[in-house]
């Protein structure tokens, strides 16, 4: 095992734009776990809007300031346990910061069970695919025949909450920028139709697309999207808030119009939710989600980088839209 | 009965703040009522923030014109029927129009049971009791406890939903303007704090009000105060959308910061709601609101003016916030 344990720093906050500027390389002591801790490996990181989102300030964990451990979440593999119930191979899901290896307390940690690919674990049986699958059903609760509008439809969480309304049995329509992610949503992941918001008038297209209005939206994106979604909901739809990627990376957010007037004119419900919620029901989810994957009607697509060195570059290209589906940074 | 039926038109569409210019008093022939109708004499006119939304565009009703009769409820007598089941005397409440005479269709028009006084069936047994009865209930869904906060306090549904809240268990606080207004909410209303948005800092105040945060936030107004509610809800938190009365009477509507990111990292739940989709329930909401009236637990306050002529001015009024308690104008 090596004696240096490689890290990334958060050097700076971002104000507008995350630039690699704002990381630093750091060479740390190899820590050592006390009782009831594991020594860990990094194997897989997840790269996450969120992981914007916490350099802006309190979320639903305390912000992050300048100089710390850059946060972020990672598939790990257990080296040294002392804790009982973990051995060495053990992979664990942490928010293990942006390092080579880590000391977790072993006490809130789940032993996972190894799937082929072990990716999966990241992907569609992690956060991304408990997000879709809880949001979409608990806070859209889409009924056969609904049409359902997702945002961010070619990343990792939207894909799937597209081709999960599909297969209850909803019409789906997929917002996405370019007509490369456009495509894939229609030919391959199975959409009814997909809006180019890079193609002009989201709107317009929007409204062609959902010609009878939008019984549910899942918002990935907030601003100007979610603006064109309210404006063409249906009277008593239901709004899934999962997201404001389009906020994150900018010092000049963009606050929807038509709230609080539309919410109230067509009676809609609009709900946030995070998928840590959601916990105590997480094995009926993959149950049902291991068993669509199965049967190909849920297919996963996922981007992965190879290298530690490349986290930073790969968060800043997919603030900017670059990936299709899930982002994953594999470091061993 | 008289030959001229006095009428008000809206005779431009205001394109910022509501005036006396926006009007025009016209007489017209009296109408006759054919099959199916009856003829009616408005006797008091509801004034309510919802005849300036109209105007801005379409709602859960068609924009008004330039030129048409100006829209509104009344409380109105029936003089002659032509419709089975009514008759001369009986008691309606209608969008007649601002008019001294209407001929309505008799379809989807109930028959009132007199009350005592009969402004009530304007106020509290009217539309602003029921939009408090339902909107806190079923929306905000409150438990013993929770603090509940609510905007335009001492207007018609504010000051009810307050005491409500009371009879409820909860911990209440109103926002409103100006200090006559705060006072009459904690000394005579019973609400546990109030809020004076005129006097500078609401955000802070309303952080002082509620220290511990908000579980219900009953949204009359929108903007300003919305966003202050937004950064101070309490995780899990619900949010009644009712109107937002600061947004009508401007032509420079400010969308509250925080949406969709408060609501996602805070799990809040916004609810627009319509009174007109709870009438299935009216008669037990009914039922509940005379106990409370009957035994002291819910006072109301109403502000009636006299004379037909006087109804643009009140409608000004009220958009200016001079209002304590359900506006309403006398006409006959």
């Amino acid at each position: 095992m090596a004696d240096i344990n490689r890290q990334i720093l958060l050097d700076q906050i971002p104000q507008g734009r995350l630039g690699r500027e704002h990381f630093r390389f750091n060479e740390a002591a190899m820590p050592k776990p006390g009782d009831g801790e594991l020594l860990v490996r990094t194997r897989y990181f997840s790269l996450d809007a969120a992981n914007r989102a916490w350099m802006s300030g309190a979320t639903y964990r305390a912000a992050l300031s300048a100089g710390q451990l850059m946060a972020g979440g990672a598939l790990a593999e257990v080296r040294e346990s002392r804790a009982p119930g973990f051995a060495p191979g053990d992979l664990v899901f942490a928010d293990t910061g942006w390092q080579e290896y880590a000391v977790l307390s072993a006490r809130h940690l789940i032993k996972l069970q190894v799937t082929e690919p072990i990716t999966y674990l990241l992907s569609v049986y992690g956060v991304a695919g408990l997000t879709a699958y809880f949001g979409l059903l608990e806070c859209g609760k889409p009924k056969p025949g609904d049409t359902v509008v997702v945002s961010a439809a070619a990343g990792s969480v939207g894909m799937m909450v597209g081709q999960i309304a599909k297969i209850k049995g909803c019409r789906t329509v997929g917002i996405a920028g370019g007509a490369a992610k456009c495509a894939l949503l229609t030919e391959e992941l199975g959409f009814d139709k997909a809006v180019d918001y890079k193609a002009g008038d989201t709107l317009r297209a929007l409204r062609a697309a959902s010609p009878e209005g939008i019984d549910v939206y899942f918002d990935n994106v907030g601003g100007d999207i979610l603006e064109a979604c309210l404006f063409n909901m249906k009277n008593h739809g239901r709004v899934a808030c999962c997201g404001a990627v389009s906020q994150y990376d900018t010092g000049a957010p963009h606050a929807p119009r038509g709230v609080p007037g539309l919410i109230v004119t067509k009676r809609l419900t609009l709900q946030g939710f995070l998928v840590m919620d959601f916990m105590a029901q997480r094995e009926r989810a993959l149950a049902d989600l291991k068993g669509w994957v199965q049967n190909g009607q849920l297919k996963v697509r996922e981007d992965i980088i190879d290298g530690f060195e490349n986290l930073p570059a790969a968060l800043i290209g997919l603030l900017a839209g670059e990936n299709i589906g899930k982002r994953l940074v594999r470091v061993s």
